[in-house]
């Protein structure tokens, strides 16, 4: 009797744990907390955090890549470090200082790879994803930047010392993979980015004025530079925060792009690479987002204007509405599909989450100094 | 001490089957398996069937949708059936047969609203996504075909007696939602469409030539018929399947349509939505799907060629390779980012899955009569 007890009542305790444990991954996410080395793990469905990872060490400028089965991310830290945590358990599973300093990093398209583009020593080292065992260094004698996966089991990476991008095919040999080596892209690329498609890979240059587009639709990649005059032009206006190139969007056959230094977002057509307009901004541009459907672009700002965000008409380039969510909006995170954004407020250690046809706040979320927000649908697009 | 031992034997037990229980759900699909009424459930990463889900009811043309968190699957059955099945658990969570005969249904963007599109009795009817109870029935005096969640908790639908199109609004009130009505979009619409971004619905007629776009991005909705000339103009040439508007791909600006009762697949330019191409193909085609990278259309077949699936290049229209995976290649799915393939061939009872570039098959999954392949990544994505 009394084991039967036992058993009813062991029943009782485990089987609801289970269940709590049983969940889909499909709408978790991860926040940096960079001052703590710590990560929020959130539930966009709750709005709410489920927990917290921590000992990640230097998490300023941190990025992260999902596992294909939305569970698993791979934190790529300042200080060199790798790191694979567990969003469901909430643990570190496995983490490697690989390099002196590293600034992002990807994973491939089968899943299998995970590469990091590094400062200290420079050049790319490619991983394994289970394991985090060293399957191929890369060394390129350059810094590397803007680091995506391209399709087709490749990396793609821009060296900053050297004007070169390299792409790099895992598809036959993951330890011996097949380099491809463009040359004359210009003068210090400082970041790149790959559109959604895997097409076009855009870097930007801090050396020279202008920016360089790769076609990898092209046999052998297609290098053209545009935009000749855009650049840093006006050595008057100092420029808080270089934009990231993430930060563009291509909406509907258009670019819209974070001028550098100035309070304008530009307009670029995706075919001619031309410019067809310029919208007036409350600030200095880091990040302009297009909401997931394009029809808006959202924009955060560089300091002393980032506790704004403004919304922008795709198709008449108009700004429709300035939002104040608070200091230090760092970050936009839109769920999949649109219907709402999470943004990072910094300097009020929260996560403000808006409805992104009223603009109304839904919730809100407590964290340490927040920056990026990342949620695992990232896991299934190409170029994050 | 018996008590301490049952408590150790029990860990022993509990544990290891905690631990396999708790997994990602981003790498999971589901196959439609028709006639048995049941669904395979089947993992990604190991490309491998992980159990079955049955007691569906009929599953001819059945589709699905999943919830944002990518556990739980809603199921269209022809029978009326409207299923909530839990792909962690395996188990049918909640059935009810809400119509005589239902062709398909929507999740909104916010995850909360089920629609289904009815032929008996007609309309849509809008259910809650956690219970599956009636939130709102919308009689439109005709059958309907082609609905698609809009962004914005919105449903879009047409109207097969009546040639209209209909959008339903949630956003404000679920129970009683905004309706709006447009009117002569043509004779017959027998499938649509909604591209990714939700702003392009374009309508298939089969009461006259032509299709109907509708741009939901200006305000009202913008209403353009074009290809005049399209439609079935060869009476000796019998269709043996209407190809499925599902089945169309918006690929870098171009739409590519598999042409009704032509051995032919159409190129028109999204912009101008006029013809630009044509390539010749080995049959009449049923799904022209773009490799999510948009370099290769795939496309499949009607009876007498539905052994063979054709691979076209984006850029010059011209067939790049064909293969003949088996009898009865009813389905495609791509990985989300696109490095494989799984193609149901229904007649052979097998799932087949083939590498992307090399095209090599990869491996192979046991299926009963497997039509429709769903994986959970749809869960993102708008107008699936």
């Amino acid at each position: 009797m009394m084991l039967k007890a036992v058993l009813a009542a062991l029943m009782l305790t485990t089987t609801p744990a289970l269940t709590d444990e049983l969940r889909g991954t499909g709408d978790l996410g991860l926040i940096v907390e960079r001052e703590t080395g710590s990560l929020l793990v959130v539930d966009r469905s709750e709005r709410a955090a489920l927990g917290r990872i921590e000992g990640l060490g230097d998490l300023s400028h941190a990025s992260l890549v999902y596992s294909p089965d939305e569970r698993f991310a791979y934190v790529f830290g300042r200080d060199g470090g790798l790191t694979k945590v567990d969003i469901l358990t909430r643990q570190v599973v496995r983490r490697v200082v690989q390099a002196g300093n590293s600034i992002g990093g990807a994973i491939s398209d089968d899943g299998q790879l995970i590469a990091v583009a590094n400062y200290e020593p420079g050049g790319v080292r490619v991983f394994d994803a289970e394991t985090l065992e060293l399957v191929a260094d890369v060394p390129m004698g350059s810094k590397t930047v803007g680091i995506a996966d391209a399709p087709g089991s490749r990396f793609i990476v821009a060296t900053w010392d050297t004007g070169e991008v390299w792409i790099i095919d895992h598809s036959h040999s993951p330890a011996q993979p097949g380099i491809t080596r463009l040359k004359g892209i210009g003068a210090n690329p400082y970041d790149a980015l790959l559109t959604s498609d895997g097409r076009r890979y855009i870097v930007g240059l801090f050396g020279e004025k202008g920016l360089t587009q790769i076609d990898l639709w092209q046999d052998p990649p297609e290098v053209t530079r545009f935009l000749p005059d855009y650049g840093r032009d006006q050595p008057d206006m100092p420029v808080y925060k270089m934009p990231h190139l993430q930060g563009w969007t291509l909406a509907d056959g258009v670019f819209a792009l974070p001028a550098v230094g100035l309070h304008q977002l530009l307009w670029v057509d995706a075919d001619n690479l031309t410019e067809i307009a310029r919208t007036e901004l409350a600030g200095q541009p880091v990040f302009a987002l297009a909401r997931p459907d394009r029809r808006e672009v959202w924009v955060n700002f560089a300091p002393p204007d980032n506790d704004k965000l403004q919304v922008v008409n795709t198709l008449t380039h108009e700004v429709l509405d300035t939002l104040t969510p608070g200091k230090g909006v760092l970050h936009m995170e839109f769920a999949p599909r649109g219907r709402e954004v999470w943004l990072s407020v910094r300097d009020e250690n929260r996560v403000e989450i808006r409805d992104t046809r009223s603009r109304e706040v839904l919730g809100e979320i407590e964290a340490r100094a927040p920056s990026g927000i990342f949620f695992t649908d990232r896991a299934h697009r190409t170029g994050l």
